[in-house]
Formats: C-alpha cells, structure tokens, sequence
C-alpha cells in the first residue's frame, strides 16, 4: 500500500482556490468531525477540520474500536488453541504469546488505517483538513491555526474524549494502563497478573484478551459489573469468562493501588473486609470523559458536572453559532452517535433544520464472545408487563445441548457445547411485540443494526418473525424459534 | 448430555389418549416436515410425521447446512494457522490435518443433534411421529406404517431431495461423493487430489475445505461457476480461492470419470482440447433432485421434467387434500423455503387461507469466507437502470487497503489486507434505492436476513441507511459508507 502522507509532518489540506467562506469549522476530526465534514461537503458546503492529532478518524482506529476487536479475535483464537490444540487442525500452543508483538503488529497495521482515513477524506470526500495543528478559538466565527485566521459561519466542536481516572490513590504508578495507553506500548514487560477495575463494556473484552493471553486476570468493581444487562444473559457471560478463568469482585470498591514505583496489587474492599488482590499491571476502564475544557475555557460553552456538553435539540450550544457533537454530548459514547450527530449537525448548518434524536439502538460489546442485545432486559419487561411474557431461549435450559450453532459458534458446539452461546428473546404475550433480544455468541452483531431500525420504525412481532427469510444456520437463531411458536394465540415459553 | 432415544430403533411418539383423526400426515420429518408439524400443532390441530429415517430435522442436521458449517469453520482456521502459524499467537501447523477424524468428530456431535430435535420436538413442540418406519400411502386420507392403518384429512408431503448424478460415465467408482456420502465415512483413505464437479453453492465450500485440508484441489464445471453472482464479487471469490490454491476449470465440461475400480482422474472437454486431471477423489456437487418418484407412483402426484412436484399457490398438488413442501417443490431448496412452506400448509388445513410466497430472500454460501448477496448484480442493474446507478464498495479499488475490518476479517486486516474481504452496494441514483448488497467476508449474513425483509416490505434507500445505527465495526459497512454519500444530491460512486 502507497503511503498518501507523512504523519509525524504538520498537514494542511485546503482547498486555497476555494475563496467561499467555511460553512463550518469542525474542531476535531474524529467520528463526529469527519462524518460532519463529509455530510455537509456532501450537501455543498465548505467546511474545515482542525485536528490537532496526526490523523482523521479519532480514537476509533487510534486505540478503541480497531484494537479491540483485533484484540478480540486473537481472544478467541487463543481460547480455542488452547482448549482443542493437539486435536483435529489446532497444533498444540507451545509458547507464550507476547502481548509486546500483538502490539507491534496492531501499531504497524494502525498506520495503513490512518492512511486509509487520509486518501479517504481528501480524495474521495474532498473534505479540506488540517492535522498536527493545534487550533486557537478565538470567537465564534474566527479560529486561528498554523498562524492563519480562519472566518466560518459556524464552529462544531467535535473534541471526543478521554478515559476517566478514578479518585483513588496510585494512579501515577507504573503499571497503571487504559485502552488508550495500552497500544501506545507503555508496557516494557510482559504483565502476568492483571487486575482490571471497571465494570462497563470496556472491562469485558480486555479482561477476556488478557485471561486468553495467559494472565491471571481479575475483575473488581464497586457495584455490579455489566449492569445495563440482562441478568441471565450477564450470567451467561459472567460464567463464560469464569470458565476461562477470569475472577471477579463485584461491588468491592478499589480503595487504592499499592506499589512503591510499579503496582504490586490492589486493595479493594469485600464484604469480608479489606484485601490485596497483588498484580503487576493495572487496567483503567472505568469509563470517558468529554474534552470539554478547551472550548469551556474558550467560549464559555455551558457544561454539565460530568463535563458534557449541553445542547439543544438541534445540537447548539449556549453560543450561537457553536454546536457540539459526538462524545462531548455525552452518552451513548458510541460511533454511530458520534457520527449521526455530526451529519445532524452539518443539516442544520445548511438550513435543513434537523432534530438530534438517538433513536433505538443496540449495545455490543466483547467477552470471549460477541455480546448484543436490544430493547428490555427480562428485569425491565417484569416491571412493566408483569406476566404477560413470553420468552424464547437456546438453549432453553441445559447448556450441553449443541445449540446454538452458526459460524464460529459451531466448533464450540460440536466439541464444548456448553460454550456455543446463548440467546434470549423477550416477547409480550398479548401484543406479541418483541420486547427485548439478547445474544452472546458470534455474528449476531450486523442484524442488531437492522431489528433496532425495524423496531424503531413500527412494531416487531413474533409473527414477523415468523414470516422472515432466514439464512441457516444463523447465528441467532430468533426467527425459526420464533415460527415454531408462532402458530399458537396463547404464546408458551420455547 | 442425556440421551433421549435409541436412533437405531423403531419409535413411535402418538398420544394414543388423543383420538381425533389427524389434520395431517407429513411424510417426511425433515425441515419443512417438521415445522409445517410445529406450526400445525400450535394452531391446536393434530398431526403426524412419519419419518423413514433415524431421526427429525433431515438432511440440515444429517448432511448439508451442519456440516458444511463445521467445515467452514476448520477451513478458515487452517488458513489461519497455514498463513500465520509461528508467529503473534499461532503455533505452527506442525502435522497434516486428517479428513476421517473430522468426520468422525461431526459424525459424534450429529448424535447430539438428533437427541436435541427429538426432545425439541417431543416435549417442547408436542408434535406427534414415527421414526425408522417407512410409510405406505394407501390413498390420499390413509397411510400405513408399522402395521397400522392411520386416516388423515391431508397429507403433507414433505420428502425432500437427493443429489443430482450428472450424466458422466465412472459415477459408480471407489472414491466418487458427494456431500451426502462424504459425512457418513465413505472414505477409507486420505484424499490427496480432489475434483469437484459443479459450479453452485455446494462446490465453492467444499473446495475450499478440500483445499484448506492440505489436497490438490480442482473444479470443473461445464459452464461458468456462481453464475448467479454479482461478476466482480464473484471475481473476489474466486480469486481468494485461487490465491489459496484451488484451480479453476471453467466451461469445461467433465466428459468420463476414470478407473479401474478406484478414480484415477477425470476427463474434460477444454477450448485446448481434451484433457486428464489425475486425482484420488471425485465430489460431486451437481445440485439437487426432489425425491417425488414415490409420491408419484403411490398418488399419481403431478411433477415436472425435473421431478418438481407442481403445486398450487395454497402449496395443493393435482391430487385432493395432499400438499407438497420444502424441496420438494422445487428452488429455492433453502432452509428458510422449507419451514416457512410448510408453515403455509398446516395453515391452508386448518381454515387460514394463505398464498404461498417465497418473498424476498439473501443467499448465502460458503468459500474462505461468507458470502451473502441480495437483490440485483451490477450486471442485471445496468439492464435495468442503464447509467442511473450508483455504487459504494470496500475496499473502493486497491485491494491493499485494510477494510473491511470486523469480527475475523480484521485479522486479515491486519496480516494481509488483500484478504479482508470485499461488499459492494449498488444504489439506483434517481429514487435512491438499495438495489443490490453483496459480501464477502465474515459476520454479514444475520443482517442480510433483515435486510431482505426491509426490502420486502417497502423500499430501503441510502438515507435509510444514513439514519441507522450502526454498530461498529460492524461486517458490512453500508450504514456508515452511505452516510458519508447521503447527502449528496447527486450521488457519486464511493
């Protein structure tokens, strides 16, 4: 692959002959700022991202998204080595994986992605860029970078954010990473025990890469991990992580890191009392942060406690002429939110007046699995439909059935059938709507988006379902569990 | 995993405390057989598989969607490890995978598949059956089986189908099989050089498996492969198989298989001339033929020159009160067609008139990778649309770039980008319609189930794919690549 440009070099990609004012000066050109940027280039605007990072495409494919489900994959690759190697096609794993190389390669392949994002934006979305710059607002209208003064009609503020630190002590010690410092390669040794304090979708993939790596890994948080969650679909995950050898202490509050210049454990509190969980390394996923400050600072953006930026429904800020998108609104800190808001944005700017809304969407996170899930958890459909609830499960009670089977799932089921997943859909009896679907397995991932946008856009039924042309064996199996239900007025529990 | 019945015994599940006469005998337990029962049975009707075979669920679970799965599965792992082995976290693949313990390993957990349908169907279902009795259809309201006379309103004719033998001389050789054989141990030695014949959705996963074994492996077909493909994705295909090993006869057709009493090679017919290819194994993956013959000669079932049992838009055949389903009826011979036309059936015999509809469906096959397309090729929209199209592909020309990247594709991404896939929309420009979606790669298959159900149900645009979440990375990127052109009043490719 040809190299379009010099990363480590300040870069400017404007179109100086070009004399028309920028619509719009994204600052920052991450999800938000690019999708923003290309939606309203798109629409026939002129726009102008300012980064002051050495690439586009932000934290996604600098050290969130890419990493962890390249991480992800090498999770299950191991899992399976290491449970079947010496049988069938898997050779034995005969030496010790060195996270150090897993970095290395994921540094060396992260290049061509930002060179990627680069030829992208410039040739085929023609969007106009600034990178290795660090931008000054100087008003609402007026940004100044690289010594030039640039006029827009509009700032979006598209700054991202940043991994929270928790308030406890020891933070400063060596040893102490996030998924961000992580693939920089802070690590000059290879961790063998890991602790992990977090309790979110960022806990789950990293604690199951690190156990897969040969880690002794332990989760511990100050409530219950993984709390948005189905509480059966959670156990199934919790169990699978177990398995695997992953140890967790739910709500023991971390009360510091101990080490002299490196971590050498954490202390955390149980309901048995005080305890030193030792460890070499630390892992920090307890959540982001919006980098709101700069624009607090410079414009006097109203923030909230958390430092989210506070919008209107058109996504503007107390400053006219300002808006702000992406993570810095807050949750859900996820790409089709930073991207959608940044298209929203761009619709407004240009007179296309469009209201922000999230809409239904579906929550995906890693594990030694792929975990989406979508609409209510069984918990949430108890409080509000009582027992008027139908459910759809595989397996519907023992684990060793073979099933569910599909892509990836179906070596587990053929040779540890109590690993090949789970899944779980929540119906309402009278209506027959699909309340909730829950999956823990592989693939399942690309049809969330679209029952999230068939949910959102009318109802769902167990008779749609039903109806649907499947294509078997899929990795849910929703739709013919469905149709051998579907057939009954007084809907039974499969 | 508790057994739940003796396969190589007669078993006979009636509820002999029931005794209203059947709504309907299906012949057959297979998919369409089994759902249409499950369907019929949750109406409140009554029902009754008669099954000549060891078990329920057909040949999905016996020969065809199981185990091509399960290779699937090895196939990519072992180009994993051949391409990978010896680096990150892969061991070198240090001995010579053998056929026969995979079988083996398939034929083991198949057993687990059989006791899961039974019990399913049993005491989940309630559906009524006989297994490993052959059933003598005595007119069209009275079948006979194990001794016993049983009346019915309809029968349900649900037999399935049987490889097609192509019209080539040498079928009857040592080392001649098909997908059918091939799983129940035909083979007393390791296969060394394969031909497959054929050029369907049959022949591309079997190659590859073949090939990803370690075996020279070539396919022959008389006129081009995939012919219903999309020609540029078809192109990827192909090439990734080549690239990997496979050998391409195209328009070649197979003229004698040669041997003694064992294949020696395979005779065809090329632009060049005639020609040998010497090899051990002959895979015939020629397609399917319904198994009519039976209900033909015991009803005087009308079928066609392909053996398709004709049916009415209510799935009625030419004879009073008997259906045909499933495959049977002819293409598509998919799983989705299968139950969902026998669901059709048992709702016809219960009073809910309803039309049978195959609708809008994906299809899907394996090689390396998945594959999944959906509506029309660029070659069928330029037929119909001429120059009013629009087009987003990734990678968007250089096959070098790192995208796509999701779940197993992004391992390629990242060790050698050429091979992480390829997925092409193809959009009309004047009414911004989805077309035609085509994938190959990983994990896009559950999505193209919804997607055709969209599709289905109302037009799916580009703007449509604008507004949706999207769950990065996700497996096809269409979401986020429309976006990037949606705003465009005149869309440009991408």
């Amino acid at each position: 692959m040809t190299k379009h440009y010099d990363r480590f070099q300040p870069t400017i990609c404007i179109n100086e002959d070009d004399h028309r004012e920028f619509d719009a000066i994204f600052i920052g050109g991450g999800a938000a700022g690019r999708f923003g940027s290309a939606y309203l280039r798109a629409m026939g605007g002129r726009q102008l991202i300012i980064e002051k990072g050495d690439h586009l495409g932000g934290q996604c494919c600098k050290n969130a998204c890419v990493p962890h489900h390249l991480f992800f994959d090498l999770t299950v690759q191991l899992d399976q080595l290491r449970r079947f190697g010496g049988t069938y096609v898997w050779p034995k794993l005969d030496f010790k994986p060195k996270l150090a190389d897993i970095i290395q390669m994921y540094l060396n392949g992260r290049e061509n992605l930002y060179d990627f994002m680069f030829e992208q934006s410039k040739e085929q979305l023609g969007i106009e860029f600034i990178l290795n710059h660090e931008p000054r607002i100087i008003d609402n209208h007026t940004v100044e970078v690289a010594g030039r003064a640039f006029k827009t009609k509009n700032i979006v503020l598209a700054l991202g954010s940043r991994p929270n630190r928790p308030d406890i002590p020891g933070l400063h010690l060596k040893g102490v990473i996030d998924h961000t410092s992580l693939v920089e390669g802070v690590l000059d040794y290879e961790p063998e025990r890991m602790v992990v304090i977090g309790g979110g979708h960022t806990m789950a993939p990293y604690a199951s890469f690190f156990c897969a790596l040969g880690m002794e890994t332990t989760v511990v948080n100050r409530s219950p991990v993984l709390k948005k969650m189905d509480l059966e679909t959670k156990a199934y995950v919790l169990d699978m992580m177990r398995e695997r050898g992953v140890k967790f202490y739910e709500n023991c509050p971390p009360l510091a890191i101990l080490g002299e210049d490196r971590v050498t454990g954490v202390k955390i509190r149980t309901p048995e009392g005080e305890k030193v969980i030792p460890c070499d390394t630390v892992f920090l996923a307890t959540g982001m942060r919006p980098n709101s400050d700069y624009p607090r600072q410079a414009l006097g953006i109203e923030v909230d406690a958390k430092g989210t930026v506070i919008v209107d429904e058109y996504l503007r800020t107390n400053v006219p002429n300002v808006y702000a998108v992406g993570d810095l609104i807050g949750a859900p800190m996820e790409m089709f939110k930073a991207r959608r808001s940044g298209m929203v944005a761009s619709r407004n700017i240009l007179g296309v007046p469009t209201r922000w809304q999230v809409g239904m969407f579906a929550e995906q996170f890693h594990s030694f699995y792929e975990v989406t899930y979508l609409g209510l958890t069984e918990e949430k459909a108890r409080e509000m439909y009582g027992d008027d609830l139908m459910f759809i499960r595989m397996p519907p009670g023992d684990r060793s059935i073979a099933l569910p089977a599909a892509e990836r799932s179906i070596t587990y089921s053929f040779l540890a059938p109590e690993l090949s997943g789970f899944q779980k859909a929540i119906i309402q009896k009278s209506t027959r709507k699909v309340l909730g679907l829950h999956h823990v397995g592989f693939g399942a991932k690309e049809g969330f988006q679209y029952l999230s946008w068939i949910m959102q856009n009318g109802e769902l039924t167990i008779d749609d379902f039903a109806e649907m042309n499947e294509l078997f064996l899929n990795p849910s199996h929703f739709i013919q569990l469905a149709r051998l239900r579907a057939g009954q007025r007084e809907l039974v529990n499969l």
